[in-house]
């Protein structure tokens, strides 16, 4: 096999073979391929794209450079969900132990934030004691004992995405499609899941900005789950505005928490329920059937709270302990009155990740403290002088910008201005 | 400035500001872009191309990177050939000792062969004494007493393209117009010459193998030189067959002095005086005006000739020393009698390539002696078991495969069915 000729031929618009795509993740894998040919062949990838079979085989090879999990003796059904990824997305926080409240197991590999967005293993170690790596013997008594364990990806799981994602970051090769849902869906794979629910998102706040691609995307990574044998449906939803009323790690947890004890903002509740719904389905079991709980219930009668509160103790948190605050505060006023008709999530993402929240460089420790919340989301109602944002940070000097990305991230106008957009946009499967 | 927003500019198919080309060619120069950026940075390039004034700026800040000879203070005009490469190429041995006995001055900086055409200096290389490598210092020595100079490029001259050249030969990023004509406009412009000419081949011989590919090629290289100031016209001509008789590196050596004898194969011939009339006038001088030689005038009266001596002698070499030979040669027969209707030049490349006239690797040695005779040329006769090719290598265990790239290289047919082709196909100025 010649890497020059694989990288020409899809330069070229040509297929590449299933010998071709083997050869070529493997040899990367093996430090035989250079990062500056992968690199190239990448950018072909992008500009020319892959076919279903070219990407389902990349997914497949990919798979094959490391381990693969299997849960398939646990005594009951997995299942798994994956966002894209948006601002104020904590929604696998009161998910996981609410699916798994109503009975089905959920083995989730998560990652850490980069940009704008959070990461869920950020949000989760602002729980004191929480650790996110646990070795896999640890991760499958944690799934036995509690029926959910969310943790970061070992080594040993699929390496070649690990390398490829890193070299895709620094060469403007992040944004192919077939390239993102081989690298989601290789490690999904990985994790062994019998079902797995996507939750793709679309708008300002999310990696797709427009609903064709986010669709494209949606069907891409769906086929691959099937080609694989996994039972995979997308759901499309709105990340035009921030899900929930706060953005930021530990505002975060707070606000998972109020959710799983059967309060909370209304869309994080409608999100939760229906990823949860998918995921039991997806899983063989049907909510309301046969003595399978539906996720509501769960939420409403404690249920999901005590698996939340068993899932955080077996990874060494304290559910009951305080959670971190920021030392400083600072509001934000409405400078008009009338109604919140745009809250870009974006902004308001970049704003949580100025104020610590996040982190710029892989190497950074984010602040479980800072973020952004919201006191008035779109439909909603505002007086002139009346708090907009809270912005909380562990350093003050960074209000100032943060504030500054704010300025332009909303609208307030007259309450015919406002559209009610559906938070689910569709169901792809 | 950040080069993954360069990259994803072009990537996206926008135009690279003049300050985005120099910001990425110094940083890469200098390490602090690294080759898997620069890799995918050229796929872009290759996939989305450059206009104009990107591609003059790309070729200005990779001459940038180096320094720029300046021959401004001879007492004659300068010029230079440039060709594309072809099988049986010998044209710039000829050509420069001709076009310095009519009367300007030629410094050429050549290059090695790498595949299946040949490289000047291995061809000079074959004279023994004769050095390839000289100082800045003794290249205007030389260039200043004989009026001609044919030498490697040093090290500080386009340092950015030597870099990317080997880049972009392991990442499939060759065949991109732009970067080839930056790649060999660079160079030229770097030589400090007043005036170019370029021979840009066509056919399978060639690596543009398609008009329209060799016209844009030299469309974009004649406006470079152009846009630098430099009078710069390009001829576009045939490379379906090899040109003359021999292919190989002291077999080439040897047909170049019949040639400056006033003898040769006549497309040698023809292309050496069209060449040296074009260098002449781009250079200012009128050939057969005001005491400017005609170059067939200096081929027949022996002042090409005598200039070619002491341009042999000035860089070491013995002109009247015997050329190498190889050690063993096989005679290929015409299986059939009848009109040579067709020779395919890339295959008779290829077979001097595995006789050992050319590299595998950059740290390969040439044979000298090794190549490809040629007993008749498209358009002649031959009688069947008539001598066809004469096989030259010092490793008889070539001489099969070589025979094998033969089989399928030539056409013996009926004289209808040969075609002139005009070896001037065209002239871009």
């Amino acid at each position: 096999m010649d890497v020059i000729e694989i990288i020409r031929t899809k330069r070229d618009g040509g297929r590449l073979t299933p010998e071709q795509i083997d050869w070529v993740i493997d040899a990367y894998t093996h430090g035989e391929v250079a990062e500056e040919q992968m690199s190239a062949l990448a950018m072909a990838i992008l500009l020319n794209g892959m076919d279903r079979p070219e990407v389902g085989r990349w997914t497949e090879a990919m798979l094959a450079s490391g381990e693969r999990l299997d849960f398939s003796d646990l005594d009951r059904p997995t299942t798994d969900k994956h966002s894209t990824g948006g601002v104020g997305d904590k929604i696998t926080l009161p998910l996981t132990p609410t699916v798994a409240a109503c009975g089905a197991a959920v083995p989730q590999l998560s990652g850490r934030g980069l940009g704008h967005t959070g990461g869920t293993l950020d949000k989760l170690e602002s729980i004191p004691g929480w650790r996110a790596s646990l070795s896999t013997e640890e991760m499958r008594r944690v799934l036995t004992d509690t029926g959910g364990v969310i943790c970061a990806a070992g080594p040993g799981l699929a390496p070649a995405d690990r390398r490829l994602y890193a070299l895709r970051d620094v060469t403007g090769t992040v944004e192919s499609i077939p390239l993102i849902a081989a690298s989601i869906m290789s490690k999904k794979l990985a994790e062994g899941t019998d079902s797995l629910v996507l939750d793709v998102k679309v708008g300002s706040g999310a990696f797709m900005k427009d609903e064709p691609s986010a669709r494209e995307l949606a069907r891409t990574m769906v086929d691959i789950g099937k080609d694989h044998g996994v039972r995979t449906i997308a759901l499309l939803t709105d990340m035009e505005a921030p899900l929930g009323r706060q953005v930021g790690n530990a505002l975060e947890v707070a606000e998972a928490v109020e959710v799983l004890s059967g309060g909370g903002p209304a869309d994080v509740v409608e999100l939760t329920v229906a990823l949860a719904r998918e995921m039991l389905t997806a899983a063989g079991l049907t909510p309301g059937v046969d003595g399978v709980k539906d996720p509501a219930e769960a939420l409403a009668d404690g249920s999901a709270l005590a698996s939340w509160k068993e899932l955080v103790r077996a990874q060494g948190g304290d559910p009951d302990a305080p959670l971190p605050v920021a030392a400083e505060h600072r509001v934000v006023t409405a400078p008009a009155s009338g109604t919140l008709s745009r809250l870009d999530a974006y902004r308001v993402g970049l704003a949580a990740w100025r104020l610590g929240a996040g982190r710029e460089r892989k190497e950074d420790e984010v602040s479980f403290g800072a973020g952004v919340g919201l006191h008035v989301k779109p439909g909603e109602e505002v007086g002139v002088g009346e708090p907009l944002f809270t912005l909380h940070t562990d350093e003050p000097e960074r209000f100032d910008r943060a504030e500054q990305d704010l300025e332009g991230a909303f609208t307030i106008g007259v309450a015919e201005e406002w559209e009610q957009r559906p938070l689910i946009i569709d169901r792809i499967d």
